[in-house]
């Protein structure tokens, strides 16, 4: 098979290979068996059948393409470099894995212009695939298909469907009959210990049929086969599988069809010997000009330049570039600080979940680019709206996902959503399942993606169901990941300042940690000011100066208010902080956090979980009421007796830590 | 059909479905649908398949059940109540879902006699009832058909099967042959939003023949059929799934067949109609004479009897009784002191993985029972030992698994092989990837099994790999999890004591974090004491009493003896604290941890992570070197200079603390 100007799509193919194991050499590390495996899939499908421009990589109705396997990303900085990104220069290819360069170890989503989404940790690309090509049918349902027509294309390796993310996503997007999904399987039979069938016997077409895949399967290195898949997969009704069978390493005389050549570079004769069996003449980092025009020809400026014109053309394309934007318009910063002071007037004591709930249905009309679902927690979550629109198969004009039981790949979708474009997502469980979906926030947080996880149950709190359920250490281990911020608000106004700081911020993911249980509404100001915004305030003030200060999140800070109180009738002077996100607080200057926690005052915190991580604010010597251990099963205040997490125990360490 | 006393089996499922919904009702919590909907399989399974002894809940050879739907416990309390267990009083179920009660919202190992794994956290059940019935198999394969013959039964929810955990367990179970595992799965067609049909289309039995199960299908309400389907099962070479069509809540007027009886109280009204329905005319909490006689009249006392009989006659006795003992021997133990002692005589420079892998070619061979693998990382985790045998379908005489590229279903199962008694798992993945597996690492915690956790590549130390594969917050999110021993060794004798007091602890998980990079050998001691074993101890103490106290963990460790060295020549005494194990180091009394970290004297740590958690040991004006965001891909060298993680670093936090 031949690329217009009459360049043999081998040659171009060999040009992935040969600059991959050149540049995995050059560094000493990398995984070039893969890109050498998969090159001539690459080459039909970003030579003629993607659509995409190299001189626009953010040309919203791009394909995707999304390299699931990203330990080969010398794969796709082969095809950024050859088709013509303008920022991956010869000399960035030279820097493959060098400190700055663009060519990370791992694709990295925000670094590297072309990347599509951050990959390495496998299964988690094609699942963010699923929710791209999810919100690629949602903004269609929209806009239409003159202005949103592409597809997602995956290449995904063995270790990609052999985690359990995996099974998650393409239930769901069989489920959903994501037709605009195409994967490309690098069924190579080889992982990093050796052959597959060392762990392996899944028969994975059978799977993805099973989960409503359009299945096939082709040599991976027969161009004519690869075209004829990947032509008939654009005509597909579900999501397709395509398994190609290639070599890993192909090209390499010993090496290939052997682990050996996965996750380490080949070796100076290994790599002589391969350009001799690809009549590969040219030195390291040199491209033959004919192949190098044959691959710049690729790509569909022209389709960009058409689409731009109907963009201009149509009435719905300030909608269109809005949703795209990511920023809150006018409209939706009205709706929630409106939301917000009504609120604060009408002061409902509820359970946060139950506000969290309230703020949507208040807000959700005003927000056209919200879009979220739980893990089968509707009525437990209460993130779905009133009246608002299911997303299913064939229909996805809706505003509201069932995730079905899979926290993980529920997740990873909303990644996908987020990176796509148009949508602000968000997604719903109990939270000590964020375990099940922490290395998907990881992500979230890695990649800047501004992904709402609304995690309900946030404590003992929840009572009967246990241990197992409630968390003790899931707060500490989330605002443990850089650029995660945890709101763990404390009535019904703070949620709503929770949610509204949560919408507005656009560089990283956001997680609501809401109670099942009623609070009492603890603010007695206008609602005007967003007071959550610094992370932690002084809710109540003492008239001198405070002989102590009491620091509340959530459902306990009305244990520091009664604390204070008790606290005020012995005489002693306790301020009470609210402290809903303590990495807002953390960013705050010097003098802020001074004024709200005045050096050499004693501090108690108490809040339902560890102390884990709260002694960089309370200090050694500061008192914490919480739990030390696993929770129990129980109706909830009698735990909360049980435990020790009363206002008395608050106001004890108090008392103690003023006398010393 | 009819129990042996002439009680129809519908009667004794009725029981089930009693106890299950006045239970609840007076819990006003809980979950009625799936006992009611699973009565009638759980009946047959039961009363008429499963061998198990009430009278010895802990008999070795006994088949295990595992409710994978823990949320239907009451299910399992009504079988371990009407059968006979002991300690399952008619109080005990009275007092459902309350403090203290054996009765716990979701079903607790440890905490119930019978209760064969904890449940609730969908998918493990399944997942750790693989572990089992591989465990099974292990031990059947060193000890016979006479001693070791038994099945692992699993009653799975839908939810157990969406979630990802179950594909990397059912696919491993298949490629594996576990034929002693039959799965029942509750086919309801409901979960907790509504219809499964909302978010789910996956073709279940041809998914599972895809992971090489037998499956089949049965009307859950059909005596004969399930009884043969469960004669069937146990003569297949394969694992078993068999779909149990049933109706949840059946019996309930109006909530049968409906999300309604899923996970509430039915009501007083609703119950009465089930009791009419079903011809259930006594009072809560009582069972007519004639179906407890039929209930007590299962279990295979007799059996137990003769298989006491065949175990003292047998030459194998002691060393079965050795090995499900889970203590180590003299042999054990001996082996471990012995090769402490080597590696401190010796002092390699070793990668603390490397260590680690040589340290286990030192004792494997005197550790029958120690059994584990890697998610497709042998060569990098280093935990497969020279000419170790490989488990294999039908062939389970070895003592390493390729786990896949699984690393949740890797630590389920461990956790299920750990819970079976007779090994002592060891699992291994990167440090990253325990995300991965964090839920199961939580059930390892809270069920006190002493799972090894074998994690490599431990911090932006491996280099190239990037972001996606370095650790910053990991270790904290690992440390924040109650009973969790953590371990990061600084060099080779560290990483043997390390290993050593992971296999003597026997009431919970330990993790080692191992470094990829090399680490000169720091300790000069005859290695005859395990100083490790009190977590922090003074690694190079100073003539004069300490100005300032060094503490490092793991790879950092040479850069605190450094920086003391260099605070020498300033006339500065710094004394180096090595702290592998926070946990251990803050669980000594206050004597000993006063006497390593002086009051008063300042303290500068450093550990290639982020700070959180660290403030509980230094102080908030203590001094941190390490890191403040994710890391980055270049090689180890530069990225510990790009990141300031430097000896000089250390020096200078310190100096700057000396001086104030």
């Amino acid at each position: 098979m031949k690329a217009p100007n009459g360049t043999e799509l081998s040659a171009m193919a060999n040009a992935i290979r040969a600059l991959s194991m050149d540049a995995v050499q050059a560094a000493n590390s990398g995984h070039p068996g893969m890109p050498m495996g998969m090159a001539d899939v690459a080459t039909v499908l970003w030579s003629r059948h993607m659509k995409f421009d190299p001189a626009a990589p953010g040309w919203a109705d791009r394909d995707r393409f999304v390299l699931s396997a990203g330990h080969g990303s010398m794969l796709i900085y082969s095809l950024l470099h050859l088709t013509g990104f303008e920022d991956m220069t010869m000399d960035e290819i030279k820097r493959f894995r060098q400190l700055g360069s663009l060519t990370a170890g791992h694709p990295e989503y925000g670094h590297t212009p072309g990347v599509e989404a951050t990959t390495g940790p496998l299964g988690q690309g094609i699942s963010m695939a699923v929710g791209m090509a999810l919100a690629e049918r949602m903004l269609n349902a929209r806009f239409g298909d003159d202005l949103v027509d592409h597809r997602t294309w995956v290449i995904a390796s063995d270790g990609d469907l052999q985690e359990g993310i995996s099974h998650e996503a393409i239930s769901l997007a069989g489920h959903l009959k994501l037709n605009r999904l195409v994967v490309l399987w690098d069924d190579n039979d080889i992982s990093i210990d050796g052959p597959t069938d060392l762990a392996e016997s899944t028969d994975v077409l059978k799977r993805f049929d099973a989960a409503g895949w359009a299945v096939s399967r082709i040599d991976g290195h027969d161009y004519d086969a690869i075209d004829a898949a990947l032509e008939a997969a654009k005509s597909s009704d579900k999501p397709v599988l395509i398994a190609c069978k290639t070599t890993i390493g192909f090209g390499a005389p010993t090496k290939a069809g052997k682990s050996s050549s996965h996750g380490a570079p080949l070796g100076e004769e290994e790599i002589a010997g391969a350009r001799k069996a690809l009549g590969w003449t040219s030195p390291p980092f040199e491209i033959p000009a004919d192949i190098i025009e044959a691959w710049r020809a690729s790509g569909s400026a022209d389709e960009h330049a058409a689409w731009t014109e109907r963009l201009a053309a149509s009435d719905k394309s300030d909608d269109l570039v809005a949703m795209l934007s990511g920023e809150p318009g006018q409209g939706e910063l009205t709706a929630l600080e409106a939301w917000r002071q009504k609120v604060a007037e009408d002061k409902p004591a509820l359970a946060t979940r139950a506000s969290s709930g309230e703020t949507l249905n208040a807000i959700i009309q005003d927000w056209p680019t919200l879009a979220g679902g739980s893990a089968d927690l509707a009525g437990s979550n209460l993130t779905k709206t009133k009246d608002v629109g299911i997303v299913k198969a064939g229909d996805y004009a809706g505003q509201y996902i069932h995730f079905g039981i899979r926290e993980h790949g529920m997740a990873a979708c909303a990644n996908g959503m987020s990176l796509h474009g148009g949508f602000r997502p968000h997604v719903a469980t109990f939270l000590v399942f964020a375990d099940y979906c922490r290395p998907s926030i990881r992500l979230s947080a890695l990649m800047e993606q501004p992904v709402i996880y609304v995690m309900t149950h946030d404590s003992i709190g929840l009572g009967e169901d246990g241990p197992t359920h409630q968390p003790v250490e899931t707060l500490a281990s989330l605002r443990a990941i850089p650029n995660v911020d945890v709101y763990r608000p404390a009535d019904a106004l703070e949620t709503a300042e929770a949610w509204e700081l949560a919408l507005k911020r656009l560089d990283g993911p956001t997680v609501l940690a809401l109670s099942r249980q009623k609070v009492p509404h603890l603010r007695d100001d206008d609602g005007r000011d967003n007071r959550s915004e610094k992370g932690a305030y002084t809710l109540v003030d003492t008239e001198s100066t405070p002989d102590v200060v009491l620091i509340g999140t959530g459902t306990e800070t009305s244990l520091a208010v009664e604390a204070a109180e008790m606290l005020a009738k012995d005489g002693i002077a306790a301020r009470v902080v609210s402290a809903p996100c303590l990495e807002r607080f953390a960013a705050q200057d010097a003098g802020y956090r001074e004024s709200v926690l005045p050096a050499g005052t004693p501090r108690v915190a108490v809040e339902a979980a560890l102390r884990f991580g709260w002694d960089a604010l309370i200090g050694v010597e500061g008192g914490f009421v919480g739990m030390t251990g696993f929770g129990a099963s129980a109706p909830a205040p009698e735990l909360y007796e049980h435990f020790g997490i009363t206002a008395k125990a608050v106001a004890d360490a108090a008392r103690e830590r003023v006398k010393a």
